[in-house]
């Protein structure tokens, strides 16, 4: 008999269908065409020697032998950085210019080094940038939403093979963010806590889907994961925005996205994946109902038809096995 | 500078990013090694002769030679026919038994001819049996929601090459479609319309976005098109539920249908596809905000990091332009 599972956060509940279940191990892609990845390649515009290919630098993080990890503004942006709001409205139709910042983070100056290969400090560095343009395109009057992300892969949407996330600034709030903020105000309403606090607080007693538990993060698949080896990074200390990490927790984060990312790496062979922060705005005084936190999705399956039409989801593994599958992967640290 | 265009029916801002467009063209996929499919399969479950591989079916409609449309429970349902509805809750936790209707609609006796290529009088059969099922799964007194939705191809998430569609009867209904009716009240509370009903006088009035034009229905790419080629039906007379069409709308229906399917076809070579039926139960008399409707999404592109984090879409597109290329693409009818 399937289950379904109502997902606390999505306020949605999940198809679990146990009964199509593979093995986790069945989702590891059998590509024997996969070829090795050298550490540089000439034509490669995020590779050192080629900084003159992408627009000049916002911001970078210098290493013993040049940047370590260097930030630009993304040469075919989704929005533009020149220009003002301006806002149209002809009959029932809105439409206003697609102003906004677009930047690409170059993570590491070697193309064949993610988070799950690059030494921890490094992996600090990436985190310690992520903060300082998250809190610095806030600045910016035209920007509402800051969102960094990532596409490792083809099938997470990149054809770019050097190491990168993005990081945009829209002008303003994405209906689904408004809509989880506002699910998260009910339900302060309606229980008086937080409804992330309460779900990390469960996921850590439960136990049996946490993948990795540290000082301040807990990396986990959530109890209604949305989909196969879904993922989340809560930290532990109550907070609505990212830009409000301290250096003791970025160093916390960065062994639990690099041993999470791992061992997503090494047990399911390097899947294509995507990661998105969820976050708010960080101000004086804190927001009580929301909780930042990372969404790691491997794209391991495919959304179809029916996730498209109706916004629920198959899930056709059990968290518990994929939790369990991904906690036993070693890792070096 | 990219354009935001404001979607009425999501209620969300798209980012219309001409500036990285390609030419509708260019998305046609290039794949030499496409094989030529056969009529027939003799391992193919869904092929005739083969009805033993298949639970017994639900529904048929049968031709000179044999059954054209056949319905069956899906050998791998998500929600099992069988037991009753139990709830649980544990903590914070809730569960329920996965119970509904999950069945298959094989369109036709032949394993390479899709809607695209059928005969018209074939594809009305087909939404005959959408119509008859959808209202009798209805029925259930477990189901509160049914889901009508194809996938076509790999990349929409299917591997069975047989061409069919699927339907799912959910026991809870799913949050976005209870958010989009939400919205449409709202849109209803503000103006005194329909959202859906101004949205389609607009688009046939601007006409520059629409596909085929027909006595009953209307495809079109919306003014703020969630992605490339996304495609819209809309039928021209108001009302909640698919399972009230009519058998005249059927008719203009299945030429709209299989017109448009057939441009896409021929003019981007047969790319993977889904498509889902937006409609609530029928029930007696009307509902004034809600407006069923059919959507096509070609899938030419993959989400990526950024639509997954924001729920905000970014189109690569120019609708106008998507609309003009397919409208110019010649079908025999």
């Amino acid at each position: 008999m399937p289950e379904m599972r109502f997902n606390l956060v999505t306020q949605d509940w999940v198809i679990i269908a146990t009964e199509r279940a593979k093995r986790p191990e069945d989702f590891i892609k059998k590509d024997s065409s996969r070829k090795e990845i050298p550490s540089y390649v000439e034509t490669c515009p995020f590779c050192p020697g080629n900084e003159h290919m992408t627009p000049p630098e916002t911001y970078v993080i210098n290493g013993e032998k040049g940047w370590q990890v260097r930030v630009t503004p993304n040469k075919f942006a989704a929005l533009s950085s020149e220009g003002s709001l301006e806002r149209n409205i002809e009959g029932i139709k809105r439409s206003m210019s697609g102003v906004g910042i677009h930047e690409v983070i170059i993570e590491s100056p070697l193309h064949n080094m993610g988070i799950a290969l690059l030494p921890q400090n490094n992996v600090r560095d990436i985190i310690k940038a992520y903060k300082d343009r998250y809190n610095d395109i806030y600045n910016d009057p035209r920007v509402r939403m800051v969102i960094i992300f990532k596409n490792h892969g083809e099938a997470a949407g990149t054809s770019l093979e050097h190491p990168h996330s993005q990081i945009i600034g829209t002008p303003v709030t994405p209906g689904e963010i408004r809509h989880r903020v506002e699910e998260s105000m009910r339900y302060l309403d309606v229980t008086g806590s937080c409804v992330f606090c309460d779900l990390l607080r469960d996921e850590l007693k439960d136990g049996s889907r946490v993948i990795m538990n540290g000082e301040h993060f807990v990396s986990f698949i959530p109890y209604a994961a949305l989909s196969i080896f879904h993922t989340w990074i809560f930290p532990k200390r109550h907070h609505a925005s990212f830009g409000s990490i301290t250096d003791g927790e970025i160093s916390d984060l960065s062994n639990i996205l690099k041993g999470t990312l791992s061992k997503i790496y090494h047990g399911l062979d390097n899947p294509d994946f995507n990661y998105a922060i969820r976050s708010l705005r960080d101000i004086n005084g804190d927001i009580e109902y929301f909780h930042w936190y990372i969404s790691i999705i491997p794209r391991v399956t495919r959304m179809a038809g029916f996730e498209l039409g109706s916004g629920m989801f198959i899930n056709t593994s059990l968290p518990e096995k994929s939790a369990e599958y991904l906690g036993n992967v070693k890792i070096n640290s």
